[in-house]
């Protein structure tokens, strides 16, 4: 997989390693912290060994000055509507708490729209709480519709 | 796969056959109508394939006396969040026109929740465009909750 850098900003597939690394992003939210558990929890590394070998799922993180600063999961999403398109959903967008403001998230979704574009994704699509007001604003202003009702029923 | 029978009932993983019933339905609806095309174009076929190879992907038909009357895809997410756990999504979801308001819908999503909390899915997802309101009251009474907002971007 290609890398691409952006002054000293690199998007990368995420490594074992870096897990811990993710999950403590993941944790560090207001809604994430009731639901994460042990970084090194082996639960995580196994989610990570699946979606590192299915050939439409990659597990991505924001590299700067060699640390792990970010993270987002692109899901390439088969259907037959719109004659078989292919989608690129993201999921489980972070950015860490001491880069946040400095544009990381921006240039980490846009980098996910490309190269959904390349792949000849019809669409990126995501979903995004609706206590997140500032996330919609940003997502609003990179050109997403928010046409959608995002339904979950927790089991 | 087992299957499960509701009356004259079945829900059962599509076959290649059932390509062409499964398009004409995804284009009768006010939405799909504008985006579909030929049932018989190949590209709904090498989709389906692909679908149809996935181990995290599942296109399921609803067969009543021995026709197409109803269809939906279930897509098995990994990802790390919540435990490294499981979610069901669930797309395309449409019942042929000649048999809606037979609560064939009802069964048919409870049928593939019942799927996902047997895998152990930790939560169902979807999204439904805005403005399909009926839809709405329906995943509403099935006990989804609208808690996100659902953005796509068409490339």
């Amino acid at each position: 997989m290609e890398s691409h850098y952006v002054l000293s900003l690199l998007f990368r597939r995420a490594r074992a390693q870096d897990v811990p690394a993710i999950v403590a992003m993941l944790a560090d939210d207001p809604l994430g912290a009731a639901r994460e558990g042990d970084p090194n929890d082996e639960r995580y590394l196994a989610a990570f060994e699946r979606i590192d070998t299915d050939p439409y799922d990659e597990l991505i993180v924001a590299e700067r000055d060699g640390k792990v600063v970010g993270t987002m999961q692109l899901t390439y999403l088969a259907g037959l509507s719109r004659l078989g398109a292919e989608r690129c959903q993201i999921e489980a967008v972070r950015v860490s708490a001491a880069h946040r403001g400095e544009g990381l998230g921006r240039k980490m979704i846009a980098w996910g729209i490309d190269r959904a574009r390349a792949r000849g994704c019809a669409m990126v699509q995501l979903t995004s709480d609706k206590s997140r007001t500032d996330a919609h604003r940003f997502y609003d202003s990179l050109g997403f519709v928010a046409s959608h009702e995002g339904y979950k029923l927790a089991l």
